[in-house]
């Protein structure tokens, strides 16, 4: 068994859910890794992981007002607003999705479904620099 | 360390949470693995996982229910409705459930807490052939 | 590679986000395991793992009222009742959060960013004895 690992880092444009499978994939070619488990972790505490549809926008779109629903800004109760309006929405956004994720690696690249795309959940309104890092358990 | 991987089929009959457990079970046992670490990954955008109590269909119930509270059907912003009324609600609860679990082996089976089961969680209304991928480190 | 096991006790006072990173961080010193996978796993049903912000205390206040609002006491359509008005929310809440994280070690410590903290969350009123398991795979 072998151990890899690197920093991915994806720059972002606002609010919204933005793909990285093909960048995570790319490594893993790179490495020489047909099988084993990949582990993806967020270093921040207003950016998340999301595993979904990655084939109509019409569906992600509806995934990025929902979360927009349910973690409103400017709602009364709120005490954490000096960092600004969408700071605290955007740990209630983080607190809901995933920081940590396990994928299983077979033939050189992640098992995902057919349908499924990994996303970088940006939640700030300004654009950010975000890092997810990623850890490689290669079974050869 | 030892690598084992299959594949766990289940059958679902509409919405709702369907324990599986007892099959992962099954097949830790059958592999001969004591101690390690297990772990689970659905290949679908409208069904997920989720580890909640096993004991009283009533708190089932109420999980399933709040699940059809927090992403209802029909909401007149949605923008995915194409492929059904409880698609979107479906990406929509996988997102605030689980695609990936990762669960401690101890004494040749998960070690889950006494009120512990795992669910497949089914967000479409007709019934579907779902497939979750099971790996497992083994430490021997 | 090396795999370490233990489990962290954390005594709660009734619902919040209690954070633990330093018992965590503490037992890889202890182990001297200076890279590799962390696993942490809650066996409970109405308490969870959240990491979040871990600097200002009115950041995880906003979180422990958010949950509270998406998951109230008290819903007419609850039929989970019998222990007690707050635990079908527990179990919501739970679901909702995480019961298993996978975080990756580097340096003899947990890789956290610098505002992220690792929470008990404790769903329930009263104060309990709550129970998280490490696993660790270390690559030396």
């Amino acid at each position: 068994m072998k151990w890899l690992k690197t920093t991915i880092t994806i720059q972002t444009q606002g609010q919204g859910l933005y793909a990285f499978n093909q960048q995570v994939n790319a490594q893993i070619r790179d490495w020489g890794v047909t099988e084993g488990m990949a582990f993806l972790f967020v270093q921040h505490t207003s950016a998340s992981l999301v595993i979904n549809e990655n084939y109509d926008p019409s569906a992600r779109k509806d995934l990025e007002n929902f979360l927009d629903h349910l973690a409103p800004e400017g709602q009364n109760w709120y005490e954490h607003t000096i960092e600004g309006r969408d700071d605290s929405p955007a740990h209630m956004r983080t607190m809901l999705t995933n920081i940590s994720l396990s994928i299983p690696i077979d033939n050189s690249k992640l098992s995902l479904g057919t349908w499924q795309g990994i996303f970088l959940a940006e939640h700030r309104h300004r654009g950010q620099h975000r890092q997810v890092s990623l850890r490689v358990l290669g079974i050869d």
